[in-house]
């Protein structure tokens, strides 16, 4: 059995190819694919590393075979990035999905296909607390492309030609290396930098309450959506993977207590109109019951978050 | 001022136009397209139409020009035809959309851009009564495939790249004609068949409900839609048009009520458990609300859809 991972250089790919390769779960090959070409993570000889542009039509029908058992999608164009350039975000946040949708049927129905989702497609006036029956109104191309994505999803697992299953990720904190174009990256950078000695800009209120999963949690989740057997996630694939609620301010509150107020000094706000208009359009608590019911984990609070980065990349 | 209405040979289409050329609207132009050459519905000199197939890349390039006011977007596969044809509804319903949105992109921004999205938006488990608030889980690749184009709209629009306004049509009763490969078809059948003396088969119980709106209202709120000030509809362009709750039961009491018991005991029941499953998911009832407040209209009774069909369409 093959296992695949689109966006298999990224942050995510890389630690999700580890966590699979020290896993219980039993399979031939994992094969990493990306713009980039992915490394292979531990030196596992079962690895594979492709660079490929998903985007163009005959890549997936190359990918996928007929031993593919298991497909996470995670390759995308992140927020800010679809936001400036509207028709690089559609091709890759839309056509890439439609094209592994069109190989995975085509090539051998009931592929498991796990999309990752974000809470970027919600948007606009949102109440305090947002749950998965409410309409998504994302305003954001980003939002709207993951949206539609998990509309693509859901529909090719009714048909039987994928056995799907959409995980919308909340804001993942701490990321580690440098910042990126989501509009969310001041998350991480505002732990990660001080953490590093590093200044770091926050461009939004201290007031603004984000919701967070920490790596170690959303990997254990995605692996999770992997494996949990179909008929648990009833007549809609899309669940809201649990994230914790904490504001801007919170945060910082932690890094002082950890880390020190010279640390936590390193922070300075600096408004961006651009950013704020995008991440206040995001939902800042959700209801976690039907996740945590169908068996996924959350965090339990943000010291953690910094805690875990400390033992992970600080030097 | 050029006006377009996609689908412009079917049956909503040819209603459209009739009702823009008697309307107070002042326009140059009248583009009806379609995948086969519509008819000039009263002879006006404005009207001009085309057989074209819009899901080919570059069809829609041809088709929008400088002058374009208004494109009223109507074409699409229908319910059943999607269901069975995959790849056709995909192309249609989702790549002729995406086609049309950039042809407006690039020749004009701000076209108004009226598209007409269904209450096939809606699936699975449902409350007693939906609202444009309610997430869509469609159980149709027909309803996922407008769910997807009420989002693309939507994110064009917030981009200013269109002025975008997304109507969700309830089924339509009486529709003249023959039956199509809609899945609610039978909706029209069990009327419109009777009063023409001939016999009709329903393919679902007397007990259910279904959300209707009869042709007059529907494109006097589809023209409504078309001329509504954008500032009106908020920050989200999608709206549930109104429409009113019947059971099949009251349907055929309205029959026998007009038409008489002999005109009614044309109607047999045979149970379809395709269109049966497709129906069944679909809402019973909705909130009118928001869409009376924005302007739009509904129809007062069954009777009227009755009577409408009598008075327009029987010889």
């Amino acid at each position: 059995m093959q296992i695949i991972i689109t966006g298999g250089a990224g942050f995510l790919g890389q630690r999700l190819a580890k966590a699979l390769l020290t896993s219980t779960l039993e399979f031939d090959e994992l094969t990493l694919v990306d713009i980039v070409l992915p490394v292979n993570p531990i030196g596992d000889s079962r690895v594979s590393c492709y660079q490929s542009d998903l985007s163009e039509p005959d890549a997936a029908k190359k990918l996928i075979t007929p031993e593919t058992g298991i497909v996470f999608h995670l390759a995308a164009v992140v927020s800010s990035h679809a936001e400036k350039d509207f028709d690089l975000g559609w091709k890759v946040n839309l056509d890439t999905t439609r094209h592994l949708l069109e190989a995975c049927r085509h090539q051998k129905p009931g592929i498991r296909f796990v999309f990752a989702s974000s809470f970027a497609v919600y948007g606009g006036t949102l109440p305090a607390v947002v749950d998965d029956k409410m309409a998504v109104t994302p305003h954001s191309s980003y939002g709207v492309q993951k949206a539609i994505g998990e509309l693509l999803v859901n529909d090719y697992t009714r048909k039987n030609m994928v056995d799907g299953r959409v995980l919308r990720l909340p804001t993942i904190c701490v990321r580690p290396g440098r910042p990126n174009l989501a509009a969310s990256s001041f998350v991480s950078s505002i732990i990660r930098e001080p953490v590093n000695g590093e200044k770091a800009v926050c461009p939004v209120a201290p007031e603004l309450p984000v919701l967070l999963s920490s790596p170690d949690t959303i990997i254990a989740n995605i692996l999770k959506g992997g494996t949990l057997d179909a008929s648990v996630f009833g007549e809609w694939r899309t669940v809201n993977m649990p994230g914790i609620c904490v504001t801007v301010q919170e945060m910082l509150d932690a890094l002082e207590r950890i880390c020190g107020k010279e640390t936590r000094d390193l922070v300075e706000f600096r408004p961006d109109p651009a950013i704020r208009v995008l991440v206040n359009s995001w939902p800042g608590a959700e209801d976690n019951t039907r996740a945590l019911q169908l068996g996924f984990t959350v965090d339990t609070d943000f010291d953690q978050f910094i805690t875990q980065y400390i033992a992970q990349h600080k030097a």
